[in-house]
């Protein structure tokens, strides 16, 4: 990950939670005084974060030493130590909430994302994320999706191009959509189109795209139109799926499943800080 | 909310999405093609975010219209619409996704209050929300919590005292540290303290606190703990309680639940933009 | 004080100071030329603003060596060394007049406040501050108060309510004031009413207020007002009141008095920076 | 003024106050609620900094109406409107205190430079404003500098050479000192030497400066160095002159007489914002 | 292109430029005064910019009309008029400047490729940029590109996979550099692979990659590489081509020649701005 | 050079090149692999940008050890090395194009700034730059003038005044242009007149200006505005002066040549970065 970006990410989220002082932590604890904590898994999962929690804690302090445990991708139990982090006892006192609220949120979405890989994994289809991501944490996301063992779909409007259902009506088919984007984008730019419909493949392929979503299709139609692309193109699926049709949908021989929820409706996973004033 | 905190946030997020530029939409849609689009609700919650929404659009271009359907702190059902755009179709277009990922997290967390706040309100017992929120975007999730029913604790460490498990420790016991405190921060500050044991609870009085958080307590000794400071402060339960719980944590008599899982956990809620090209 | 936020505001007044570079230093002073400088107070006062002074000198060479004589809150007469700076001379001659920009100005408002509150001292009444601050300084002023021995009143507009005589006025009265701020803040929020008449009393302590602001009364009504309310809430003075109105002020029995000079009309305490080239 | 940079400054300094939201307002006034508001002087001084006071409101609501009535560089007396504002009745509130506290202290500013200016005039001396000014707001007090009828001495340190004390002693003399400069800065900047003693005025002449800076000289020997220089370049006194002392200065002779206090330590203009709910 | 990248960078520009204000303008245009301006193409060269040198003004001043002559992409000579402006005098002066600086830069570009693309065009061979752009400009060089007729590189390293002669060294050939990235990778990222002579062509088709970049190779090895690799994937060539050679690399068959020089040695476009004062 | 502005503008330049991460590098090199760097001129130049290329390695990895073999202002030849970099092989392949972009450019400037330095020297004439610069780059790019030889003229519109033809218009004629400055600017600020025609330079003389721009004279005009000069005021040529023309131009015995095209169209200096895998 970009070294810049996370330490503007995480910077902002200190002075977001630390505001004018750590009010409480700044009358109680001196300077002085230095504390020996540890990241506690309580739960099930798949650890993603390390960085950004050494970040949350180095940048109020820069003697803060953090030990990474479980590095990243990791799969931790109820109890496992995920790192462990020595130094001044109000450094880590004010940065552990910010600390956490990273590595959750991020250990989350790999856990998710880890969950979703392995029903997948039988049937050689791969787990990709969305652009429904939260807003000012995109970067951090995706990378909790790839350790997750997930892979990223495009960054964002810039990079590559989906042409969706609205795009195509405006164009006034598929074909003449893909024509105005090819004089547009040069030759480092995947285009992929969105179908709603089996008869909208062979337009599509005709198009010369280089993989078709199927949007909100059953698995039976799923099927067929893997059946027909037959290789040619790479076959995505979409669609609010959840974890209990990743089986079902990867069966219909799919090369990807595209899935929101990863980075929208992730619950964080759970760890906490314990700590021992020395 | 802060305007100017909003509009930062938008367009930070604006920023982050399209990057050097939407290139499928700048290829298909001519600039002066118009459109109509529908945010409709795909399932049962409570809408918040409309003004993130609306400047999503607004700051592409500033001619589109945003006519809000359902207010924040509505509830909808599947198929209800939640808000009405027109203007430039590229725009709309373009926003879309960003409109969409503040107003689905932001619904999420409103909707997840509401529910905590109607198992609670038999008991006059309030739901309110923690620090363990997404970096970044403490201000609108805190409205969200407002907007779903809640109330919010503190917005960060310098605005309120939490003396938690660990000052106590620094500063050996519950008195010496309020002590501390008090001799810090000026009268428009409360207190609360954070006990771990009922028998902490008298001298967390003793100490003159404004309030009590009790700490992953169990039902019992909760009632227990409402019973003994009888009014004397506010007292609130606290320690990952789940939405099943919150009607028997209610019943002990607690005035206050504190929930990070409204913030941390909570999935989006489904809507989706419906657009025609006019 | 939060190191996130000093580093980024000193880091923005070099930036202001400094612009395209200091032409004059760059032009004579060798790089490696080294120097030794000393603060020393040209004036009696209390000290404030080493972290900052410290960090604008850091920020142009952090090989530069900054130590401390005078701490914060420690008292100086003219002559008395403040701090000894040792390394580049070029930073130290680019950094001088920020340097000494922060810290004259954070001793003036600690030096007012020093003076205020030794006079109240003797009538057990606190001194507080306002949001009469310097823009894009608050922190650092709001600092520099306690630093002299004041206390904080609230930070800004959103963590503590104060209402004023508009939004009574808006409200219709008091009470239903009170109700609507109740129905909106949580239990970590404290509020106060400003009163302009000593008949307002009443209606503010049956609102269930945490504090009353006498604002603008003159000494017999205050104490008529301390006497009433009798410990009831918090009681604090404010209006215009000059440091020889202190103590005829706080003779009136009132727990605070706030006062914007402490941050809008403080002189700057004179310091010097004596600089000797090795 | 750079409205670029003004619109920065004032941003962030609503920023600043409002954080989350003004949260008694918010609970208070409803948005559709409108008023007109006064701005009024409290004491006789010099207006400055309707610019800033009229974005802090308009940069909450567009709608806002803030018609002029005392322009900057207007003498005002007690009781005399400066600016009468009109329309939401919440932004006015919540924009109140950031709108006056810019005017204040601008006004502060410009009406001790007023001041300054009348007791020099009769000799033809020039008032110049230094570096000494609040961190993050040079831009906003050289331009109040110039409203009291002031001139600006250099920007920062990019854009004038003022070579000091230690930057001789480095050079070793003033016309190496200077001879470093020329090599360096184009025909278009400005060179000043600052001289502590009468026998350094020969080698600054000899040097070839634009101006010399007389550095804590008594007035006798002020006016021998004015006497001395003949005119053959500008002549600047400067070492903490009192508002007292600027008639004896000004009658030695020198053009420019540059005072730190006016940034520094001028008290702020009593200002005070009364508000009508229509 | 981004309208919120454009208007930031604009926005910064103005900043640098105007820093504290426009002295000489301010001193001598009266803000009421009007003008009438017009850019005029002093060279004959493809215009491009017209939204920055737009937003130069109007962010002075929106009230500013800018009227377009000619359109980005069109071609025109010495004397042709490129847009219209008319409204304040003195934002128009203060703005010049910048307005030019884009739009000069950004022609600069527009025109070098659009000679290039003309050079090429007979041969079907497409010109493309690189990451060898002004740093703080990049999206609107590359926009500059688009402009003139040629096509855009990746973005950044984050948006496309180049694989370079020291990235095949550390993985230990071909074969496995591309193995690790398409590990990494998801299906919306095309990867290039640079070779630097011909018998690693062969390594590079088995590996499986998107495009091969020819690496200063001379034109007749070129040639060769084009007829073996024969269509499978894109062909680009690279390294240093002036606009002379264009014609003689097009020729030899490849599908792409990237050109460093676009945005990193075009000469300005000279653009002048002649204002009448109304 | 501000060290404060480099860092900032290198930080932003890395953040744009390098996005959510460099995946070619992430993919391909590990963490621990170290390599060694030269920088190597590929042309005949002045160096400049060793502390910008510096800062792009050591922002992404600060073990990076930069070591300068040719320093600012150097001349180098092809083949010569310019700096080695040693360390952290992922670093130094993702920080090389940045680096690169910046000393390229600012090297680009330097030598075309050198050349016109010796063209002009034996004139005893100096060359200088102008406010066409690069937006964003302006503290560099004078900075790598500065390197060549040159030296800079204002550095914006706020440090000095140049009052141009319209300036003029406006006020009715050089001297009430002159007056209306006099009367904001104070004694640090120099003015400079442009003129079309020979017959103003009385008037501009007359005005008291410190220097005379002669725009676009031919060279017969400018010997006559020299003489007719006669050192009374520094006189400066301005006008689209070529490299082939500045002997001739400097012949006429003007102090200082302006030159556009240093800044905003001098090609970049050809160097390349040879880097070993260790």
């Amino acid at each position: 990950m970009n070294p810049i970006w996370l330490e503007n990410t995480v910077r902002a989220a200190l002075h977001e939670d630390i505001g004018y002082g750590d009010i409480t932590t700044e009358a109680i604890v001196p300077p002085e005084a230095k504390a020996t904590a540890k990241i506690i898994a309580k739960a099930t999962g798949c650890i993603a974060g390390n960085d950004a929690a050494k970040l949350a804690f180095q940048l109020l302090d820069n003697q803060i030493n953090y030990q990474v445990v479980a590095t990243d991708g990791s799969e931790v139990v109820h109890g496992d130590m995920v790192a462990r982090i020595t130094g001044s006892a109000a450094a880590i006192l004010s940065g552990e909430r910010v600390a956490l609220n990273f590595m959750q949120r991020m250990s989350g979405t790999a856990t998710a994302t880890r969950q979703a890989v392995k029903a997948a994994a039988p049937y050689g289809t791969r787990i990709v994320d969305t652009r429904k991501t939260t807003p000012g944490l995109r970067a951090l996301e995706k990378y909790a999706v790839r350790v997750g063992g997930g892979l990223n779909h495009r960054i964002g409007l810039d990079d590559a191009v989906l042409i969706k259902e609205n795009h195509i009506a405006v164009a006034g088919g598929i074909v003449p959509a893909v024509e105005r984007v090819r004089a547009r984008v040069g030759h480092m730019v995947k285009l992929e189109v969105e179908v709603e419909h089996f008869d909208q493949i062979d337009e599509a392929l005709q198009a010369g795209v280089d993989a078709i979503l199927l949007d909100n299709m059953d698995p039976a139609t799923m099927r067929r139109a893997v059946l027909h692309i037959n290789k040619r193109v790479i076959v995505e699926a979409s669609g609010s799926i959840s974890p209990d049709q990743i089986a079902e949908v990867a069966a219909t021989g799919v090369d990807i499943i595209s899935m929101g929820r990863l980075t929208h409706s992730s619950p964080a996973l759970d760890l906490s800080l314990l700590i021992e004033i020395d």
